[in-house]
Order: C-alpha cells, then sequence, then structure tokens
C-alpha cells in the first residue's frame, strides 16, 4: 500500500498561525480536522459559514496558493429550530426527528393528525384525497447499500417531493423514514422543495428504527394521533461565498483544470464525511501539485458555497464565469466522503477516451479500475458539464456513507486516514495528469 | 442450531386483548417488543413506569401465569431536562451531551468556565485543587470491549464517583466521555452519586465523538470556554412497584426458583437491550415452562422496579421477603441484552458444584461452557447473593451491549431474534433443571 508514495512531494512543514500543516500524504486528513475541529458544521448562510470561509482562505494563503479570493452570491436562508414528534396514547412516546431542510415551522402548538401510512413517493401519488385528506403522512422507504451509493436515487424523491404530493392531496404535514443505511437512531435532513402552486406543509424525517416502531404500532392501533412540533426559520436572502485559490500554470496559465468540493455542510454533524473530506482533498491536492514543481495548466480549486441547499453557489460560479467556461479544459469534484477510490468514470469527448485509458493506467496500481464515460463530476460539477465542460468521477468507496451523511453522526472519527491517503493519490495522479498534458477533453 | 427445539413448548396461541402471542421459541422477542412498542421508555417513578407495571401485569395473565401481583417501593424521581453544551470562541460549536441520571441542574442561565481535562478519575483525585477550582473538570478515559463488558467497571467510577471529587477541589461542574464502545454520536447516561458532606455540582456526559472533539480543541486552545445548560428536576419521593408473578410448583410450592429482570429503563431509548430483553426471557421462560408441564418447585418471576436508580426494587423485595428468603432456593437475572449465551457461572454451595456441571452437560448443545463459581446472578440478584441466596449467571455475548446500552440507540431493531432464541433456550433448560430437582444448591 506504500507504492504509490512515491508519486508524493517530500513532507515539508509550514509554521502556520494556529497550528501546523505539514505538506505530506496526511494533508487531507489535516485539512479536514481543521475544518471540523476549528469551525464545525457550516450550514450555508449561517454565520459559521462566515467563520468557515474565512477559514478558507486562510488556509489556501498558508498553504502559497498563487491566488485566493472569493466570489459572493445571494441565498435563502433556512435555519433549523427544535422539533419533536409524540405519539399519543395508548403508546405515548416521542420519537426522533428532524426537520427537512426547507420545511417550514409547525404553528407553535403543533399539528395533532392521525397517519397515513405509504410504502413509497409513487403509492402516495397513487392515493385518493380521503386516505390523505387532514392527515399526517408518512412515507415508509427504506434504504439498501453499495459502494455508489445508486439506491439514494430511488429513495430520495420521498424527501424532495413528498411535501408537494402530500399537500395536493390534503395532507398537513408529512414525515419520512431517514434516507439511510444504518440502524443508528439519528434522523437524516437534507433538502425538500415546495412548488408554488402548492400549498407548505411541514415535512421532517424520523430515524430508521424509530420509522420501524411507528410502522409496528401502526399495525396495533391504525388510527394513533401523531403530535408534530417544529420551529424552524426562514430569515430571507442572505449572501455566502464560493471560495478559490489557483496554482497558476507555468505554460498555459490561461487553461483551467478545475478541482472542486463544497465547503458548507449541514448544521447537526461536523460536515466531516460531507464535504470536509472533499474540501480536504482538493485543497491538499493542488498544494501538493505544487511542491512537485508547478504545473503547466492553471489548478483552480473551487470550495462551492450552499451546496445542500441546491447547488446554489455552483450555479452562481457558473453563471459568474460563462463567458470563460471554454477555457475550463476539465472539472471534477470529491463529494461523497474519504473511503478509498476504486474507479475512474470520465465525461469526455470520444476523441479524448484514450486519455481515459492513459489516466486509469496511472491509477491502476491504487486498484482503480476503468469504468464508464458518463461521469457526472460530482454534484456542482454536474452543472459545468451541462455547459459542455469535460469531467471525471473518481468513485470512492461509499458504502457506508449514508450510515452518516446529514446526521449529527458525521463527524471525524469516521474517516479512516489510511483510505484518505489513497484518496488524496488518487486526485494528485489525476490532476498533474491533466495539468501537465495538452489533452483537449472535449473533442 | 435448532437442535435444542426440541426443549421448547409446543406452540400454542393466545388470543389476548391488544394483539396476539405465541408460545413460541419467539415468545421472548414477542414480549419485548410488545414492552417497546407500546410502552417504551420507562423512567422509574415515571408514569410510563406506572404503564409498565400494568403492562406487565396484563400479559403475566394472558401468559397463564397462577399469581400475579406488584409491591410497592419508595424512590426519589428524577426527571431529565433538556441539556446543551457549547463550546465559546474560536471553536463555537455545540457538543453533543446529557445529563447523568440524579445530576442537579445547572443555573438557568447556565455554567461558563474554562476546562480541566483528565485521563481517569485516578488522575482527577490525585489533581491538586488549584488545577480544579471553578473549571468544569473534563474526565476524557475510553473504554474497550470483550464479551462480558468487563471494562465497564474501571471506566464507569468516573459516572459514578466523578461529581464528588471534582467537587471536593473546587470544581463547577463535571463532563465525562461517554462509558460506552462506540462512536456513534451518542451520549451515555446512568445514575451518578452525590455526597452529603461535598456541594453537588451537575454531571453530564458527551458523546464519544464530542469527547474526541474536544480533545482535539484543547490541544489547539487549552484555555477555551465551555457552556453548560441542564434543567433536570428532582420532585421527591413516589411510589414504584416490582411485579412479581408466579407458576406454583406440583410438589413443593414452597420452594421458590426465582428468575428475574428489570422493568425499568433510562429514558433516550426505549430500553430493548437494558432490559426489555431480560423482561421478555424471563416471562416469557416460566410460561413456556407451565406449557411442558407444571414445575415441581414454585417458579417466581420478579420484574424488579428502579434498577437504574441504584437496585432499589431489588433492596424493597430483599427487605420484604427477609424473612423467606431461606425459602429462594435459586435466583438469576438477565440484564446483559439478548445476545448467545456463552457460559455458565455459578454461585452455590461447594457441595452443589455437581450440579452446576451436569446443567452445563444440559446446555452444551447451545455452545454454553462452564465457568467459574463467583457468579453474581445479575445486579438485582446480587442483592439477595449476599443474603446466601444461590446463583447463577446465564452469560451472554455482550461484545455489542455498551454500543447501545443508556443511549437513545437501545431499540428494538438492535436486537438478533435468533440469538434471542437461544438465549431463551438456555433460561429454560436452566430454570427447568433447578424447578424439577430436589438439589440443594446452597450447600
Amino acid at each position: 500500500m506504500k507504492i504509490w508514495l512515491t508519486t508524493m512531494a517530500a513532507t515539508l512543514s509550514l509554521n502556520l498561525a494556529a497550528n501546523e500543516l505539514k505538506l505530506d500524504n496526511n494533508l487531507a486528513y489535516q485539512l479536514t480536522e481543521s475544518l471540523t475541529v476549528e469551525v464545525g458544521q457550516r450550514l450555508a448562510g449561517s454565520e459559521a459559514d462566515a467563520r468557515a470561509v474565512a477559514w478558507a482562505e486562510q488556509k489556501f494563503q498558508q498553504l502559497g496558493y498563487d491566488k485566493v479570493w472569493t466570489e459572493p452570491f445571494s441565498m435563502q436562508y433556512w435555519q433549523r429550530g427544535q422539533a419533536s414528534l409524540t405519539v399519543s396514547a395508548p403508546f405515548q412516546q416521542n420519537l426522533v426527528v428532524t426537520a427537512l431542510g426547507g420545511s417550514i415551522a409547525t404553528p407553535f402548538d403543533g399539528i395533532s393528525a392521525q397517519v397515513a401510512p405509504f410504502d413509497s413517493l409513487e403509492q402516495l401519488k397513487q392515493a385518493e384525497p380521503a386516505q390523505v385528506k387532514d392527515k399526517i403522512v408518512f412515507i415508509n422507504k427504506s434504504m439498501g447499500k453499495d459502494k455508489l451509493g445508486s439506491f439514494y436515487g430511488s429513495v430520495v424523491g420521498a424527501r424532495a417531493q413528498g411535501a408537494v404530493e402530500a399537500a395536493k392531496l390534503g395532507a398537513k404535514a408529512i414525515i419520512i423514514r431517514s434516507v439511510g443505511t444504518s440502524i443508528n437512531r439519528f434522523a437524516h435532513t437534507g433538502i425538500m422543495r415546495y412548488s408554488d402552486d402548492v400549498e407548505r406543509i411541514p415535512a421532517a424525517a424520523i430515524s430508521v428504527p424509530d420509522a420501524m416502531q411507528l410502522e409496528k404500532m401502526l399495525a396495533r392501533q391504525p388510527e394513533l394521533t401523531l403530535h408534530l412540533q417544529m420551529q424552524n426559520k426562514l430569515p430571507g436572502e442572505v449572501v455566502s461565498h464560493n471560495v478559490i485559490a489557483e496554482i497558476t500554470g507555468s505554460k498555459y496559465p490561461d487553461e483551467i483544470v478545475l478541482i472542486s468540493a463544497h465547503l458548507d455542510s449541514w448544521d447537526e454533524g461536523t460536515g466531516a464525511l460531507d464535504d470536509g473530506a472533499g474540501v480536504g482533498i482538493v485543497m491538499a491536492t493542488a498544494a501538493l501539485l505544487k511542491q512537485q514543481g508547478r504545473p503547466e495548466r492553471t489548478v483552480r480549486v473551487v470550495l462551492f458555497g450552499n451546496e445542500e441547499g441546491g447547488l446554489v453557489g455552483a450555479r452562481a460560479y457558473a453563471a459568474k464565469h460563462a463567458a470563460n467556461l471554454k477555457n475550463h479544459v476539465f472539472a471534477s469534484e470529491s463529494d461523497f466522503g474519504a473511503g478509498r477510490i476504486w474507479r475512474l468514470d470520465t465525461g469526455f469527448g470520444d476523441k479524448a477516451l484514450s486519455f481515459g485509458n492513459t489516466l486509469q493506467q496511472k491509477l491502476a496500481h491504487l486498484g482503480i479500475a476503468m469504468g464508464d464515460n458518463t461521469a457526472s463530476g460530482g454534484p456542482d460539477v454536474s452543472i459545468l458539464k451541462a455547459q459542455g465542460v469535460p469531467v471525471v468521477s473518481l468513485q470512492q468507496d461509499g458504502t457506508d456513507y449514508f450510515d452518516y451523511h446529514h446526521t449529527p453522526n458525521d463527524t471525524l472519527d469516521k474517516i479512516d486516514p489510511e483510505a484518505m491517503q489513497q484518496n488524496l493519490a488518487a486526485w494528485l495522479i489525476t490532476t498533474a495528469a491533466v495539468a501537465n498534458s495538452r489533452v483537449d477533453l472535449r473533442r
């Protein structure tokens, strides 16, 4: 497992103000530790988000980046409030609940209603209003596990669209089984959506054990009543920032190799896996690359703001840089934890596929196989891909990612530093290969 | 693994009011499910505790026990309140915290203080007052894992005695790293003690990830300030109950074979492993035994109240039955989850050890080995052992027990029904062997 260490920069200590960072194989972990310990959660738009932006600017400077700047964007700020969900007699109990991101509050005294249970969003869509009217909808769909997190897509619809579909049928509120793969008793948050022409109703998630518990209660007593209280706030429009830094290319400074992650996180964990790890990986990548000798093309690191609210920073970036996207020769994002990279997927023009194969050969000693040419590049980078920017997805092992994702349990201790070193090595090799080549990946 | 099924009663359905119980291998699980779903948490002294007592009386009746009764005892009622622990600038964050059982509240505005960190209770005991005075003590001792849970004893002292030791040195409050073995972000509660001659200070636990986080923060900024708020209440003396039921012996009704568990639980989980599982196992054992033919000696099932507050129900039982303890020929308690039984420990007189060996031979096909003769019998039953009652400990695999114990994560889904069937089989064989013999285990 040490074979790839030779591709890394020599260890070099930097004496930094707050604490010391070493430019070594562990730099991605060190940065993730620094962000999660010194800033912690950084909900987009919050005071902590502003501290994270300041942290990123400072760290980029300390790591020797040539240029560091921020780009403001406007966003709707949403704040989580206290939430409670209680089951009435005869099974009086509290369930573990959290608001979905963007949800309105309940009235101060809460909402009491019987339950309309469904196995899935699809089943809800087929329901009659009489089944749902004046009830709290409960979508109880479980999620499977694999390396790619591929079960997420089929479950997350209930989170995103459930409130609109339930409200169309007259529901008072919606609760969903957490979109997650562990039986730990954490509720899983994440963004939900309203529609302008449908009444807004409160939306929340209960933990997987509580969903199992509620299912058993309903089997005994279908008429039981739930009482939901949530005190979320929607303070309105605020400004957040993308943080951007560059290592200027030695030969082709106008050609931009963009690597990225998102700086914001949900507010209940410390955002270690989502996406402190990605922040650490891409910040470390370009810093270590410069130590190996300045790349020929410019390597730009973008830490997007407010990914969680719906790729808000990425859309702002794409709009601001629209005229210059043709100079973006490559883009990729790390936003799936800190596990080992096991597959290279590309999103290249057909004539550039041979470069993908060459790249995979450079990665093969890390145990990385060739995937297909349908990579999105990552959530934020998918916006750039839609504008024609070539991308790769360095697929990391996310088997356990949804055990922790979007819960209070997303903390630094869930990261395996050794796996993260392999991950960083793959980013270094990939970024160096693109930044030191003349390949046109669009062709 | 099905070999022991032949020792079980034939399946017999009972139509019960609320839902159906089947007198089969799964009866222990069914009962635990019923208790955790229909009652849930049952903090000693609470309204939920009273519902649990009513539940137990009803289930004993439905299961065909010959006698069912309750025995009241007085206890001090403690109620958990909201708790919060925040770290001040520059690392402003909330840590996951919960009150230790019995802790006083903080003043309404909370306590702000610097931190005096220690590796262990022993290190705190050796500290100078100048290190501790006006600070919040933080004991950061981690806990190992094994089948027996044997690391608990060396860690739990900080929880039980930490507040007294910290207060002696002038501390304002104490927080401890959770006494638990998982990195899930749950704080672990449990009883703590005050001393009449030492000032009472608030005591709380933070989750393992938060302890690791605080350690990293203190390494960067030893002078950081914590702000602790807790709103616990001590309403005073209330009455709770032990619930007792018997299958009357056919030949020796005055000779009591006592099997037991505790009915109360901490208030944040649903008390599935601690000790809903034990309740299910012992209630099922005597019910199934009666189906196999009435035992010769009386089998008494005791569901002790307020074990968590310090074996309060067990002490009341021992006091009330003091004159009759000589007729208690045997006692044992199930209070370590629902894992597979792997060892038989006895607490017999020397001349009865051959019976222990005979018993182990009956259990060997379940994979149960012979242990030693130093069994406690279980927390509550240790009070009876101290009065000379012979005991066994059917040691169950508790490797994961302290991953869930005393946290919100102690829920039904953590129980493996198949392991629980093996556990129940061992209880059936053991109880039948003692109840249908003339052995004097005191000798």
